[in-house]
């Protein structure tokens, strides 16, 4: 079956093929949270013409319904097609958010005054051609030629050696060697001739809602270019365990460890493609995640991640390479996986800890990171502590009706007019909008709650909501944007979810504290990570009571800290060091069985908190 | 369709499948030296009943076609059969040879003196269970009870990683660890619970023409069982050339490499059912083979090996897996492959010095390796040279009508009474005959040749020859043994052949004496190895003109040495040692460009030398 796309071009579809999948074969991708089950609705497409097969409508309204919208992975072409596919469905592989973020951690990466020391190291060298009177092997040759540069005792992998004959002869003995040093021991990894300059590296963030991509020149440390999408084992559920019981009972590690690799091919394979890069030049990765992600990704089974006394595999990874991981880079390319610290906090905090600085100050602070897990660390210098607390997905954009990542397109700021009740939202990029981030929904509900619109336990009061508030497919939904092609609003349910992340929050930050023997005003510096892009609203997350009641300039936004410790760990074998230190010294406190987790959760559950003397300036504004 | 055998059995053929492939399905493996693709009629079964489609009936003489005789290989089944299986056809893993040369080879590693010191090492650990307080991970534990026992720096791979957390918890945390050494870095290889203490090793033989394994019990040294059987890959040509051309041009690498490793998979597997051994338990293996072997066996493109310079990509190989070879073994068992010279000069050789302890005596000795490609070295403790004359496979069995390796049923001598020019012959295991091997075929000539059947040229002198002298199949051909079941004789063709090949062997013998500056009689000792068994007649090897024409004494046979270096080498890593010193020690000596060997090869085409000053004893003796 043939599929034309309003685009111009067309795809052919397979009997029994779904539409997501034929798409994704022509390296058009689209977003997924739910990883292609038919429940999130955001592959939603629009047949034109034609008839296809629905299995399932999943979030998709009446009226998008009747407009002939469909998810495209649940429906199969019954004949030849005409297809839209709207921005808001692709995958955003942005070049914006690249610019932004790229200089961003460059200035960073330069604030560290290391030098940059990629993972692989390179050599030039000068062979003599063989002769009959110099006849020794290919690999006793570059042995030598090493020896008398005084390197050593390097170790030839069977996937080097076998191209070895042909790359050393391709460039007339003339090569650049690459090889990088592990344990004290040094493997060979590639070959190429003196004329190729091109390095490249990708830093990798595996998220448990999303995956994202940077693609780096190793040569200066810039940022070629990015790329994120929802990580595809969302399909087998929303958090680590429902992953971690998948993969164990269900036998999915497999799977599991496939769908998330599937993911970073497919990201690597349209930056690479966009700025022409062999994948082969891609030399080396650096993986940040959590601790189960970091296990599902090398396909460690995470069975005992799960129960007590919750041991992981590996803490410190050894450098593995991408053949083994089946990443489409270089086969013989290592990964570098940031270490992580226990079971529950993982790579991508030490990652961020790392990207906070935090470590290098003496003040006491506070580093949040507001992903899917919710993992804190607490100190400076002296000391580091760290716990986590399951958020859940949800400022992600995931299991949220016009949930969003905070791309082009996503409503990042809302404010409510008291008086009219009529709500203002900033968009990313300046374009309608066609869903909602994490800040976005921070702000919502926390000028909702002002407004009155919401009450202390983050139920709907209709008599103060206005026109705003409708009931749509029998749930009461608040609606911030409305336009001829659709609406975005945020439903009781939605509120519900994100009351509950914001309280998971909360009370591992309290927790940590008095466990530590700490109050709130002892912190000096609250440093916070996650997708939320660069803006989130202090007070309105204030007022929400997911961050602590403390003065604005106490707060940084960190942004994507994950990524950013990939980047930096990728480019720097001084930072490698340093990430391999900040996880050693790290203490892990497991608040689930040290007590007093859940009282101070369910205070937290109310907008902002039981105990109004923690929020005095939203009391005060309260009042 | 079922096929029931006259064994008792039945098994089942699938639609499109040769009865060779249905066969060894059920691990019942044939004789077939040209791979079976129908040109060596080595794997002939007889139908009793049925029909099967025939393909090639190969050497099959037309009495035996008439009684039913097919080829396994290419013959498929229209139908149930009922089919019997002569003993003549199936693979030999013999309990016989094992028990002889098991214990030769055990007194070969005790005259070494030397410790048994498998590559994998162990030791035996006790680790604390995981609890809350002591939460590191499963990695860590590891690393921190090896530093208290002073191993540190271990390299733990991905495969042994995976396996980790179910490895330490089996057993309750009470564990044996292998691990090997090399380059000075060491690397995990596998947990076992205290009270297994099985441990097992291979040593591999890859010839040219036969694959032979001898399962090795790594505690004590002692040979379990042996098995052996013709390289797949002769298929694709009987030579080293033939089979780089494969390789190359054909694009063939990979199907060289998936053959050679499926006859040692083939081989493996049985020894291990038999001996009910898991092949877990396998987990260490050497292997040895000429440089065009080696390099088929590992993957590596052999082209440069054939054009001048001729060079080899690795003759020194580092440890690689039995995951990287495809071998059903411990997939982390570490694989040793004997170091090569030249591209001419293999592990074999290497393996042969090593197991005749030449390179340990001052005297200079001369070690011939009469396999397919006739290999040479001379020297001792001062100095060794080496070098390579292609002798092609005849002297195992392979391109002979009747031909096949020195295992029971084989003649493995041969007499002719001159007067009444009847034949006697020595069969080994004392059975019928329904071959015969490499030191039948040189009895059988110099027998020939002495009594006046062959003349000088190695022509039949039909006059002379009396009633063994028959036409067959167009062929004229001397007959040995002849009963109701079949007989076993000698072709013009066959004598061709093992002249040439003698002829070779003898070329490349005169040619490093010259280079050398020596003479025949400067050599104080021989040295042979190759597929004769334990049996050779020496006196009629000189009047073959094959042997240099010494006394008796001088000569030493010491069978398969390719094998018995891997064997050494499998239990000791002193000659682990050994055997890279002797590899580094010796000379290759190119005589192909070196000039002369072609003029030394046509004089040595006669029987036994146009030059019968060089055959003093043979002279006398045709006077």
């Amino acid at each position: 079956m043939n599929v034309r796309l309003t685009t111009g071009s067309t795809i052919e579809v397979n009997e029994g093929e779904s539409l997501l999948a034929a798409l994704k074969r022509y390296e058009i991708y689209l977003v997924a949270s739910c990883g292609g089950k038919g429940s999130c609705g955001k592959c939603k497409v629009r047949i034109i013409e034609g008839d296809a097969g629905c299995r399932s409508f999943g979030k998709l309204t009446e009226s998008e319904i009747d407009q002939g919208y469909v998810l495209a992975c649940t429906s199969f072409p019954e004949g030849d097609l005409h297809l839209d596919i709207p921005d808001s469905s692709r995958l955003v592989v942005g070049e914006k958010i690249a610019t932004q973020k790229a200089e961003h951690l460059h200035d960073l990466l330069e604030s560290f005054d290391v030098e940059i020391s990629p993972m692989l190291k390179t050599i030039s060298l000068k062979l003599p051609p063989p002769s009959l009177d110099d006849n020794i092997s290919d690999m006793e040759r570059l042995r030598r030629a090493l020896a008398d540069t005084g390197l050593e005792n390097i170790r030839f992998s069977h996937g080097f050696s076998r191209s070895l004959a042909e790359a050393l002869r391709d460039p007339e003995w003339e090569i650049t060697k690459g090889y990088f040093e592990d344990l004290g021991f040094r493997e060979a990894v590639f070959i190429k001739s003196h004329g190729h300059q091109k390095r490249f590296g990708a830093a990798v963030d595996i998220g448990t809602t999303t995956v994202v991509v940077y693609l780096v020149d190793l040569t200066d440390g810039k940022v070629v270019d990015v790329g994120s999408t929802y990580n595809s084992q969302m399909r087998h559920g929303d958090d680590v365990i429902t992953r971690i019981v998948y993969a164990t009972e269900g036998g999915g590690l497999t799977e599991l460890r496939e769908t998330v690799v599937s993911d970073i091919n497919d990201l690597l394979s349209v930056l690479c493609k966009r700025h022409k890069i062999n994948r082969k030049d891609v030399e080396s990765l650096t993986v940040a995640g959590n601790t189960t992600m970091a296990h599902l990704f090398w396909g460690l089974n995470p069975e005992p991640i799960r129960e007590e006394p919750y041991i992981p595999t590996i803490n410190s990874f050894p450098l593995w390479k991408a053949r083994t991981a089946g990443i489409n880079a270089n086969t013989e390319a290592p990964i570098y996986t940031l270490p992580c610290v226990a079971s529950y906090v993982g790579g991508d905090i030490v990652a961020g800890v790392l990207a906070s600085k935090m470590h290098h100050k003496e003040e006491i602070a506070l580093f949040m990171d507001i992903g899917t897990n919710g993992e804190i660390a607490l100190g400076g210098s002296d000391w580091l502590v760290a716990a986590a607390c399951s958020a859940g997905p949800c400022f992600e954009g995931a299991g949220i009706r016009h949930g969003m990542r905070a791309t082009d397109g996503a409503i990042e700021a809302v404010s409510i007019d008291p008086e009219t009740l009529e709500p203002e939202v900033k968009v990313i990029g300046g374009e309608r909008p066609h869903g909602i981030c994490g800040s976005g929904m921070i702000d919502a509900i926390s000028e909702m709650f002002l407004a009155g619109v919401l009450d202390q336990k983050g139920k709907f009061v209709p008599e103060k909501s206005g026109s705003r508030l409708r009931k749509i497919d029998s749930d009461l939904e608040y609606i911030f944007h409305e336009d001829e092609e659709g609406y975005v609003g945020l439903t009781e349910v939605d509120v519900e979810n994100i009351i509950r992340a914001k309280a998971a929050i909360f009370a591992g930050v309290s927790l940590i504290l008095t466990n530590m023997g700490l109050t709130v005003e002892d912190i000096q510096h609250v440093y916070i990570a996650g997708g939320f892009g660069t803006y989130l609203d202090v007070k309105k997350a204030i007022i929400l009571g997911m961050l602590p009641d403390l003065p604005e300039e106490k707060f940084s936004f960190l942004g994507n800290t994950s990524v950013a410790g990939a980047y930096l760990t990728l480019l720097s074998s001084d930072l490698r060091k340093e990430a391999e230190e900040v996880a050693s010294r790290m203490t892990y406190m497991e608040l689930s069985v040290s007590g007093g987790f859940m009282d101070e959760y369910m205070s937290a559950m109310f907008l902002p908190h039981t105990d109004m003397s923690k929020f005095p300036t939203v009391a005060k504004l309260l009042k």
